[in-house]
């Protein structure tokens, strides 16, 4: 069944998830459709969709319970579970994401990361995490059983670190490289693109100014 | 007109921007509607409806002339212009980004990074940037003319810096934060989620196990 959930609303139960976390420290036990669509900007009748793929309904005149509904998110989004992860390129980028608190809270724990600059290889992190060689991906990957590699290496190595992991048996894969990458599509991969954000702003930036 | 443009179609003409870049790199004169489709994975006739609503048609047989398209797209994303950019928030994230090559090479210039931390302040980047105090936000933002504000504080704290940057008069934020921040629709935001972006990752996997 969860196979056939769309994309779309795999995104949304992300969402969803964050906002029942925050309901659930205010103190909130239920919360309805039209509660969580306002928040997420979208319509109850599409809450009530999305919720219904995985076979939760809200009773109505009550909703959903906040506690139950996070347990069924959680376990559809595999957040009950850890996943180990490995990072290449040891820039300030890739160093930053090792340190980022919210990774490990999220149950996504870097376990190690990357580099082939001699002058980078060996570095030690504020977390105490090594900068290993790329040459040994395979060998330590295997060993630490790395789940997902977060790509941050300049555009023009990315699809190179990309056959690596690939050929190393990496999951799935998180590029942070400004570049398409060419990727057998049984290997979930997503794209942060910082660069495009910016765009993206100061394009609505440029069209406020014009209305 | 260009406050017309869906929102859609001004992220997908970033992403044009970037696949013509590379085209023009590797010597290409023109592109068809096919090729541009094929490249971002969507239909051709989705790029051409893209591309006529600011005026570009391409030629039959011919296609869209490669850098006559790079520069109607930069003129309507406002990348012929240079952006100034504050950060608050002086973590490793927010380092990070001020450090980003990708970043002025777009056309996007960190002119300064605030934090309230007083370990923090004063402290001197990589590229040459102090970190300023939070509290001259308002006057150190008016002197630099800064137009974008980036947030990389924890989620307790982004509330209150975009509520300090919305009273400066900012014009556009973008938002490392994971927390949905309340702002005036005015007011352009962009939001990357980079826990959010894992979840959705992992889940993918655990889904792709279960087919």
């Amino acid at each position: 069944m969860e196979g056939k959930i769309p994309k779309p609303t795999i995104k949304r139960l992300a969402v969803y998830y964050r906002c029942l976390e925050n309901l659930i420290k205010s103190g909130k036990e239920t919360v309805s459709s039209q509660e969580l669509g306002t928040y997420l900007n979208i319509k109850a009748s599409q809450v009530r969709k999305d919720l219904s793929y995985f076979g939760e309904f809200g009773k109505r005149g009550i909703g959903y319970q906040t506690r139950r509904l996070l347990d069924g998110i959680a376990e559809i989004l595999g957040i009950k579970r850890t996943w180990n992860v490995c990072i290449v390129g040891a820039g300030n980028l890739g160093i930053a994401l090792a340190n980022y608190p919210g990774l490990s809270k999220g149950g996504y724990h870097v376990k190690v990361i990357f580099d082939n600059n001699p002058a980078k290889i060996g570095m030690k992190l504020q977390n105490g995490l090594i900068v290993e060689d790329l040459k040994n991906f395979e060998k330590v990957t295997k060993e630490k059983e790395i789940h997902i590699g977060v790509i941050t290496v300049p555009a023009e190595s990315a699809q190179q670190v990309a056959d690596i992991m690939l050929s190393s048996g990496i999951k799935g894969i998180i590029n942070f490289a400004p570049v398409k990458l060419s990727i057998p599509k049984k290997i979930p991969v997503e794209e942060i693109d910082i660069s495009l954000t910016f765009r993206a702003l100061s394009f609505q930036i440029s069209t406020q100014k014009n209305q």
